[in-house]
């Protein structure tokens, strides 16, 4: 906790921070979050998650979200007083000390590391906790995030990077901190929303690049098996954006990795980043 | 948030609590939570509660939990200094700041009211959220705990005083905040852990109970028309005990509310919690 966050109403330095142990986002993880990357200083597809956030908020009956303006400056300065060019933020909003009061506004961060820049292939394992439909009929991004955290963390001992969700009938749903896509028999796949997965900004954003270059996406659920036999394996999160995919519960891709889909992809996709933030 | 509660190693005013908003708790719902009866100035069940509590703690790999007498002096502190004769008090119980950091360990409570000593028979809602098995092999009592509070806030939104949850093919599974117990075809009936539900403190109690006094208790799934056709129906939980249900869904219970069969145990729980706090 070094440098300085942004608490409600003020930019302070981060260890400095401090919230009521009434707040409803610690005892019940009664609130929401959003997880994104800045690049030279600029937030990325922030009008996309702020969108999701105020969605979920409504779903939630989370009420006096502010304004995207407010938000916009509160991470500027944020980012602006820790010098940070490129850095992952984390906007964190939780329902406060409830009825009616003000909700809990936490923006925070860190320098985004090498790694994320441009991530290298990585190992992911199968997680024993299963992905279930989930109690909102559409997925949100909730503090509720005991499961997806014990399982990245698991992972990590394991020597692995990522853990992979899968459902209750062996359908591969989602990575604890990423959405999945793979190309089998020279189509690209990823798992549809109805398994219950989160709608990842950035696998959303893949599934319009698709669609304006005529690139076929199938949206359907596929077995591990499948994801095991395919020829490229990759990842998708906001902050470390497409991450290619070198081996599974140990088994490793069959093919170059990162392949040529995924090379193509990400050179898409920066444009489309880029675009989309002029 | 009045009076005293007790936060990590001292006694001090509720309004003065802070916690960093860097707790594991906050970001993640990271930690664990138990809450429990306090009558006559007795926490009731307490090593029962302790015992969830460790088992718990073990599965998710959170580390250096206080023991049990240090838990017994700090309740016994909250309620001293609340002077509290029957109350409800929580444990919460976060991972911290991580990283091998000492949990966040907090108490809290508040005077038990008169409707919660010997709850009058309520009304319940069935909830549109779904109960699926948890990520855990076993259901844990921890901090992600939104869809129960949501579920709960918009029973009592909507009039009734609890919410239940019906399992994806359409069984009883378990209230936002209770287990649920039915008496059909003159046989007590009660949803089976394997569905996904929360082995409750006092759903336990009652199985052990029924074991004793040769009473036989199914523990079986069925489907919500068996509840509203049961001839007696009632919930439980560790502050309120055993709660009579008089309709659910707007249907009413045909019978006299509270049955024969929830007086009895009523009766004969007394004792039994008595005799083990003794």
């Amino acid at each position: 906790m070094e440098g300085y966050i942004w608490l409600n109403d003020s930019l302070i330095e981060a260890e400095k921070g401090r919230i009521s142990p009434f707040d409803r986002g610690f005892l019940y993880g009664d609130g929401l979050f959003e997880t994104l990357r800045v690049e030279g200083g600029q937030p990325m597809l922030l009008e996309r998650h702020l969108r999701r956030l105020y969605d979920s908020a409504k779903i939630i009956g989370l009420e006096r979200v502010p304004e995207q303006s407010w938000w916009r400056r509160a991470i500027a300065e944020v980012i602006g007083a820790n010098e940070w060019v490129n850095s992952r933020v984390r906007i964190t909003l939780s329902r406060g000390l409830g009825s009616g009061d003000e909700p809990t506004r936490m923006i925070h961060g860190r320098p985004l590391l090498q790694s994320e820049y441009l991530p290298e292939p990585i190992d992911v394992v199968v997680s024993s906790f299963l992905r279930e439909r989930s109690p909102f009929s559409l997925r949100l991004k909730t503090l509720n995030y005991l499961a997806e955290i014990l399982a990245f963390e698991r992972a990590q001992t394991a020597g692995a990077s990522e853990a992979l969700f899968l459902t209750e009938d062996g359908y591969v749903a989602e990575g604890s901190v990423s959405n999945i896509f793979c190309v089998h028999s020279g189509r690209l796949w990823t798992p549809p929303v109805s398994l219950g997965i989160l709608p990842g900004i950035f696998r959303q954003l893949i599934l319009e690049i698709c669609s304006e270059e005529s690139i076929p996406i199938i949206e359907d659920r596929f077995p591990l098996q499948t994801l095991k036999e395919a020829s490229e394996v990759f990842a998708t999160n906001s902050v470390r954006q497409i991450i290619p995919i070198k081996s599974i519960g140990g088994d490793a891709i069959q093919g170059e990795v990162p392949g040529k889909w995924t090379r193509e992809l990400r050179e898409l996709l920066q444009n489309y980043v880029v675009e989309e933030e002029r």
